[in-house]
């Protein structure tokens, strides 16, 4: 196009295009937030001791069952504790002490270097719901998740500038067999994101081919030396950590790789019905899991993970985005800086079963607290539909836009000589308007967020537009991240030994259910 | 019913009945919230003295205009002001001198003393939506406001046990003449509630006629001791304060009665695009208007009102919701302590046009800030659609449901022998189930918040109740909330006193426009 040729209309619409342009580049995502607010506290520090006392007595008294697993006996034997069977009790303290080897905080790597992200500290990552056996969109429903879905989400996590990691079970690729799943959900994690990723957790060997995968990614000489993965090892709450979980926690903390160790807890059925109770309980859990990792490898990175809902007591079905859990979610926070470990909660949990107001003010109820908190891993932080059980398109998208709004928050007040805007009131007089003064145009790409998913024109225009709700828009935003997404390039010999591994390990088993 | 008669089974159903009606008297309105977590605090002290050292030169270099009003510039420039046509300028210092003698909280008298409200400290009001022309409902769609409308908000507001105040204009009744339609709007609140109520302040004179009602209604010498309204004053941002909102502050400061001083500001249009700049204009405009307030009458009741949102800066159309109208309202509620005023602030404001996810994450972006910001009177805290355009049904009471879980938010982790809940973990082994321990028995009927409108059930059980969204159940609910509504009682001599002053007051003007 030969700009001289331009008319003024034109001209003036080449202006707009490189602004939107550059608006756009505003956007652009960055690896992971970094907090300038402080962090909200709610439990004195008299009511953290009273916690942590109760902890200490679930630990002393009552104990924790380690199940099924001889190596960890072994291990808390050797370390002081009191072994009973499988019943494992710590004398006060023991556990504290024990604790004291984890870092308060690491890098865990990514592919591409400028994704890699910083766990722990001011630092707060975003990762994908995680979990969920069914997918829903507004098109095709509910319904079971494919590989094909578990590759889409992969795709709009890489896609979304918020969303900081890729995740781990985005969805459960239903359509694959059980025993070789994890394969090919490691392998679409590696392939169509650069982003930091979690392991697989259902079977020690299943961490060791995500181990043994990672070597391939990134070099056995950078895993022996680095964290790359994170996953998710959670209790089986009240009060066990059983052969599963801590098999593929022990696979991880040999090799340095980090583990966030979570009691996930529905409180009133797998807890106490008050958030003190829960707290002390999870505080117990997370001293037990962790020091299991300590007692494997000292140094080990570890997050002290927290997942605290409530329940309908008339049901007895599981709910979110309740006040109890924000509680939870923020003395949690208070407790893991208190042990001195990353901290993990939270996210953009519902129980509702479609992408509607109850999804979005549960959601909201989570997400705020949850930065608030002060939350350095965000697991569940886009998608979470139906208390879990679907991972949805449509919230995907939604959730990512609330993400964008947290980094914004978490900047908290520019108070720079450009923040103060001092310029502004000495150019506008009283009654006037700030929109085209100097300051007012010199910040004008980057002064307010901009949402991708809503709708703040007139009713005419909405209306004109045909009248879409929020889902429906993310709807159409979902398909053209889709549409333009692009895999992020891979070296060919990498992906073909990425390729060789997992035909061959499918080839050494017969297809299984579990 | 005879009792003996019953078969095992009714017992139990009549043992479930008792049990649902001990939880619903669980649900019992409070008056009020008494805030037991801290404030979250984002600024720090010296970000605090940037921003007022801003406002004082605001105050000093720019000046406010108090247009059309002699009488406030009479007052400002024998307090010290300099005034120069209607610009008033305050030397440094002076404003924050002049705001001293008003009162750091106060209460205001609700005509049930059970609902007296107490403003400021810890505590934390909720009153309805103020303000739009418009309502919203599934049936009807959108609309002008009647009268008849007007009237079921304040019923809605009335039978909500988490809306603590009646508010003001709940919608506009576009179907009476402006010049009278304060008069019905004034009697609903008396007449279909007993919860305290915000006063007219379209004309200095409407803002008489709330008084003198008030005085039929209190009686003279408890109005002439007592405040019974808090009426919304706006500023004209920026910088201005005009002879309408001078005028209504005027009459109700005069009568002890309390005013909501708030800059309204759409960033960007009416202050600064940067909320440190916001924030200045925020403190100037409000050490304004509390300055004229307190010559007026020292010690006049007054809360520090902010009103804060953002702009799309592409189509200039205001934006709810947003993170930095979140830290607006954090640092706003700074500035408040700071002069040791009650503060006014935030809501459940959204731009969405429906009550969809965009209207609810928007909302919970508003409310759960103005909880943690500590704000002591909030307007706007159910019901407001469509950025403010619109009052609606179905959104009131999902909002409604949100200030229900405020209440338990606001109380923060009980820390009470019970709420340890260490019996529990002496009755439940690991792997055990808490729902049956006594415990948990104990608290089942206060345990968790109870959502009116969430829907936690199956997908099998929310599919054979009809796929029902948050919106369509909260059309039933507030149905129902009509349909059983009964008005509190009155005294027939004050009623027809009341209705005496307004047709008289009525019939002594002709019918008008504006």
């Amino acid at each position: 196009m030969n700009d001289e040729a331009q008319s003024p209309r034109e001209a003036r619409r080449g202006r707009e295009a490189r602004r939107a342009a550059r608006a756009q580049r505003a956007a652009v995502s960055v690896p992971y937030i970094s907090r300038n607010i402080p962090v909200a506290d709610i439990l004195s520090a008299e009511g953290l001791e009273i916690i942590e006392r109760n902890a200490e007595t679930i630990l002393a008294e009552v104990g924790i069952e380690f199940r099924d697993y001889p190596t960890a006996l072994k291990l808390l034997k050797d370390a002081g504790c009191d072994i009973q069977g499988e019943r494992v009790r710590f004398p006060r303290g023991l556990a504290r002490k024990l604790i004291a080897t984890a870092p308060s905080d690491y890098v865990q790597h990514a592919r591409n270097p400028e994704r890699s992200v910083h766990i722990g500290g001011k630092d707060t990552v975003f990762a994908p719901v995680y979990g969920s056996p069914f997918v829903h969109d507004l098109d095709k429903g509910r319904r079971y998740g494919t590989i094909e879905d578990f590759q889409n989400f992969v795709k709009l996590a890489y896609a979304s500038p918020f969303m900081h990691h890729s995740g781990g079970t985005v969805c459960e690729p239903v359509d694959l067999p059980v025993n070789k799943r994890h394969l090919e959900m490691v392998y679409a994690h590696m392939r169509y994101s650069d982003k930091a990723y979690m392991g697989s957790v259902t079977h020690p060997d299943r961490a060791q081919d995500t181990v043994n995968l990672s070597k391939i990614l990134f070099g056995e000489e950078f895993v022996a030396n680095n964290t790359v993965c994170t996953s998710l090892i959670n209790a089986n709450s009240p009060m066990v950590w059983d052969n599963t979980m801590l098999g593929a926690a022990e696979v991880y903390a040999r090799d340095n790789q980090a583990t966030i160790i979570t009691p996930f807890i529905l409180s009133g059925a797998m807890s106490p019905v008050t958030v003190a109770g829960t707290l002390a309980q999870v505080l117990a859990e997370v001293l037990a899991g962790v020091s299991f990792t300590q007692l494997v490898r000292p140094g080990a990175p570890v997050i002290f993970g927290t997942f605290v809902s409530t329940l309908s007591m008339q049901s007895g079905a599981p709910t979110f985005g309740t006040p109890e859990a924000a509680l939870a979610i923020y003395g949690a926070g208070q407790l893991a800086r208190r042990c001195n470990l990353p901290f993990r909660t939270g996210g953009s949990l519902c129980a509702s079963k479609i992408p509607d107001a109850q999804a979005a003010y549960e959601s909201a109820q989570t997400l705020v607290p949850t930065l608030h908190a002060g939350a350095n891993f965000v697991l569940h932080a886009a998608g979470w539909m139906e208390g879990g059980l679907a991972s949805s398109y449509e919230k995907f998208v939604m959730d990512c836009d609330q993400l964008g709004m947290m980094h914004v928050l978490a900047k908290g007040i520019d108070l720079s000589e450009n923040g103060q805007g001092m310029e502004a009131f000495r150019e506008v007089p009283p009654g006037g308007h700030f929109l085209g003064c100097a300051h007012t145009q010199a910040n004008f790409e980057t002064a307010f967020y901009r949402s991708s998913v809503a709708d703040n024109n007139s009713v005419e225009q909405w209306e004109a537009e045909g009248r879409l709700d929020a889902p429906q828009r993310a709807n159409a935003l979902w398909k053209k991240m889709l549409a333009e997404y692009e895999a992020p390039p891979i070296d060919p010999g990498v992906d073909e030994a990425l390729r060789d591994y997992i035909e061959r390990k499918k080839a050494s088993m017969p297809d299984a259910t579990h």
